[in-house]
């Protein structure tokens, strides 16, 4: 294969550990001897698709749930990288589906998962198989998410501490063949520290660090009140989210404990960070208007763009 | 409420009794006192839209996983039922968000619930709100989806008999506020006869009736060799498969189970309709043509757009 030649070239010499350390690795030794690797939810594939020549040079990968949001986020990255082109013309390179979409700007891949751990597990599957195959090097990963709140004011941002689940525990259950095993949801501590300062760098981005809940639904394992089903009392919900909050829980997304347990099984360095829609003491339903949500949620955006650009050299 | 009217007609009389059971039911006492309810993830809302007036004519509900699918089918169903208008035109009255897609089709509701078990909870508890907001009766959901076949040949469909969890077990755990529940999977054994009756009027829609198991991902969890992280052999797969199908399980998807639960807790009557798109005892890829997949894929639609025509009289 003519791309491998570059790579074999990077091999030699001192830094061969080094560089073996920083790839992406899978932890799946049958995908060596597998002559197709079908990426079948992101419509590509290792015969179809030249992938370290489509991905090779990607350093950042952003996710989040809505496909409209991870678009508009690969526009305003494109434009705060001051890339050329027009970001209008962004096109969805998953296009032969409509299970996710992905956008590719510079080396900043942007995509969508869906909602719930089932859903970005699919997705994590195929993405980390592709940095895999497209042979990349040093990438971190990114959650940029939507959350509520656990007595903050909403528009807060929190970076992930620890990914817990509806025990507080911070681990994530994964069933293989039938067995329920234990996987750790250990976060990149620099990582975060890092897009901390980002925070007290710009304007108008209020930042914790804090831990957040993954829960499997979005009523009653985050205890609502406002659901087609509902057992419980306003005072059970209270007491919940309040040994919640004592357990250090700032805020409750869905998908936070697949993403860092298969990001940490695979040595990738990632960081969660979700913007709070409403402060749960206060309510169950998302009632701030249209406007003002839309800019809680580019808060999270601003803040990894500004780690992008630092990073790259590019920030003022 | 000029909506009440004709409902409160058809209140009175002998009919009380039966009229109310077959009402779509809510199993929570809070939402009768709620000024406005918001479906967020719909971007509908009780104040801003009349929902009688526009769902209250609904009988039948569709969701399936895709979005370009489910706007297929609602084109489908309209040609079908021979309605007026032209079905390029029937518009996603989800427009306000990317969550969900929705189209509506004389009787028919057709709408989308992205992969997973919490992708498509998120969406039942809006729906069956929506459903009881607009004071919907007698309605029959069918989920109509794609799916790993177990020892059936592909292309073949599949009418859930139980929807089982991964220990074989027809329930469904649910966590709430930190405790984790259990709920009974059961389905309609009527809606599901009359379905594999449907199928034996058709031509090339094989169709078997068969347990099918509801897993939380695509790869570990349903035994495939070809994902990112893969901790075991062929054979331990391939015990995993054979257990299952002795178990009475004929096909593998992602959402079976809790659609099961939440309907029959709420009292619908519901199906779970899939077409197996490879036999998964020899293989995990999905390697088939793309038209071969499109069609598999229309197998689950003709089939209950059969079972709507005869109930509607419509049938040829």
């Amino acid at each position: 294969k003519a791309t491998m030649a570059p790579i074999l070239l990077n091999c030699m010499g001192n830094d061969h550990n080094e560089y073996i350390k920083q790839q992406v690795h899978v932890k799946n030794p049958n995908l060596e001897s597998m002559e197709e690797d079908v990426l079948y939810h992101l419509s590509l594939s290792t015969k179809t698709h030249n992938l370290p020549e489509m991905f090779g040079d990607i350093k950042f990968v952003c996710v989040g749930g809505s496909a409209n949001r991870m678009k508009a986020f690969s526009q305003f990255i494109h434009q705060e990288l001051k890339l050329p082109g027009n970001p209008e013309e962004i096109s969805d390179i998953c296009e032969g589906t409509d299970r996710y979409c992905m956008y590719k700007v510079g080396p900043v891949l942007s995509l969508s998962h869906g909602m719930g751990v089932p859903s970005i597990s699919i997705m994590l599957h195929e993405l980390i198989k592709l940095l895999y195959h497209a042979q990349c090097r040093d990438v971190v990963l990114f959650r940029l998410g939507t959350s509520g709140g656990v007595g903050l004011a909403p528009g807060t941002v929190v970076v992930t501490d620890k990914a817990v689940d509806y025990s507080f525990r911070p681990q994530f259950e994964q069933v293989v063949l039938g067995k329920v095993i234990t996987r750790s949801t250990e976060l990149d501590k620099g990582v975060a520290n890092e897009l901390l300062q980002c925070s007290s760098e710009l304007q108008n981005i209020p930042t914790v660090i804090g831990n957040t809940m993954c829960t499997h639904d979005f009523y009653e394992g985050q205890g609502r009140l406002d659901g087609a089903l509902c057992s419980f009392s306003n005072e059970e919900k209270l007491d919940y989210l309040k040994r919640a909050y004592e357990a250090g829980v700032r805020n409750i997304e869905m998908e936070s404990t697949v993403f860092a347990a298969m990001c940490y099984a695979c040595g990738l360095k990632a960081a969660v960070v979700c913007v709070t829609l409403l402060n749960r003491f206060e309510g169950d339903q998302i009632t701030s208007p249209h406007d003002v949500l839309v800019e809680y949620q580019q808060r999270p955006q601003v803040l990894v763009s500004h780690f992008i650009k630092k990073r790259l050299g590019k920030a003022v």
